[in-house]
């Protein structure tokens, strides 16, 4: 697939989703609880999302590999798999604020290639084709960059929630936190499209799965970012996520993390 | 004045502000700090903004009072008096997260009396003219009410960061957080515009003032909500404030937080 193909399908893909999501977002719709003890809320958008999503997909590339949050793999080795969360950030959703969004991420051969983040309540969407990285916005397109500040006292971190860290990471992550400018929280895959655009230097997370970070790695190391596991490994690999705007700022927080 | 007139200059108002704020919004330009113990930036959007809703102001009602965050007081015993904060929420807006507004509320008499908040990114407007409150979204327009849910169990929760609270505020916030469904960080104004919108059974926070309320009292009063101190004294006597959608919410959270 080109650079231009995946970007066109990327686009068709969001354009189906959010006539699923967006109809929903601020309704006061059902939430239903897939687990009751660790609240991951699922919305009916949620659902509808996927499926619009897996149907397109389906129709197009009848022997790509998809991966959903909601309903599972199929074609799981095939050259091409897709790697979907209809909406990252359930619980921003519920609560109304506009800083959740559909992922979608491209696969070659196990390895991430190409992704999109799209938020239609405001119109955003932040794109890689697997060559560069880019801001859509009001029939607007900007190349995405990351920040080139190099100090952790220069920087904002963000993450989801300091609760969501077990007790041994949350003493990782307030080592890096207490060494950062500011740290704000709430803002789900927002925080990495904010990074990748420039305005945040660090975003550490846990508990998160291939579907939350798979669409996300290509957009921030096409904009010049570093995205790892916490050891510095794949990030595709570990549900711990160390995201930096540049290499300085990743050696500073592994540092902190591993300390 | 009319609920008409205030509903007029309020857009006018928020019309000149998002000339000033918006188009410094994820540039990166610098950002002072007041205080560097607090971490309180100011931006020159900030700066720029309150004295284009000054101006204009002082031209179209130079009798009344005006009370801002960046220029401080003038005709304060006048009997309308207008209360600013430029960009409310000035992290998120370093940040690059479009949860900042600007509020600008009205007081007669000392007293609350209407008020907006403006996301100029989002191109949301949440208003109260003194009689009821609505939102204007997209040329279009809705008339805004608070949940009906009684709860807390039912209820989602937000705040703006958990460290703002000092330990003694900490506990008696945890109390609550504990028996809401789900507290959410990092939403500033925006929260109270999402309780005003029926999405969001409370929101708590501490240290804040008098520009940081004031627009939002009426927004949320005539949505159907209550807003006071913790005590349950009025909301524009105390840096500690506790939204809640319905009386009943209020009562179960006031309940708590004085354990």
């Amino acid at each position: 697939m080109t650079p231009g193909e995946i970007s066109s399908i990327l686009h068709q893909l969001c354009d189906a989703a959010a006539l699923e999501t967006l109809p929903r977002f601020r309704t006061g719709l059902g939430v239903d609880n897939k687990d009751m003890k660790a609240f991951d809320p699922v919305t009916e958008a949620d659902r509808q999302a996927e499926l619009a999503i897996r149907n397109l997909l389906t129709e197009k590339h009848p022997d790509h590999g998809i991966t959903g949050e909601e309903f599972g793999s199929v074609n799981e080795d095939a050259r091409f798999r897709w790697i979907v969360d209809p909406v990252d950030g359930t619980r921003a959703f519920i609560a109304g604020i506009p800083v959740w969004g559909t992922l979608i991420g491209l696969y070659e051969n196990g390895k991430p290639l190409a992704g999109i983040m799209n938020q239609p309540f405001t119109g955003e969407r932040y794109l890689s084709d697997g060559q560069s990285s880019v801001f859509e916005h009001n029939g607007r397109t900007q190349t995405l960059q990351t920040s080139q500040v190099t100090e952790l006292s220069d920087v904002i971190m963000m993450t989801t929630a300091p609760e969501l860290f077990n007790e041994r990471d949350a003493e990782c992550f307030n080592r890096v936190a207490q060494s950062c400018r500011l740290v704000r929280y709430g803002a789900d895959c927002y925080a990495y499209a904010q990074l990748a655009a420039g305005h945040l230097g660090l975003v550490i997370e846990t508990g998160l799965n291939v579907y939350d970070i798979a669409a996300l790695i290509p957009i921030i190391e096409n904009a010049g970012g570093i995205i790892t596991g916490w050891q510095g490994e794949s990030a595709s690999s570990d549900g711990r996520i160390v995201a930096a705007a540049n290499r300085s700022l990743h050696e500073r927080a592994l540092d902190l993390l591993n300390a």
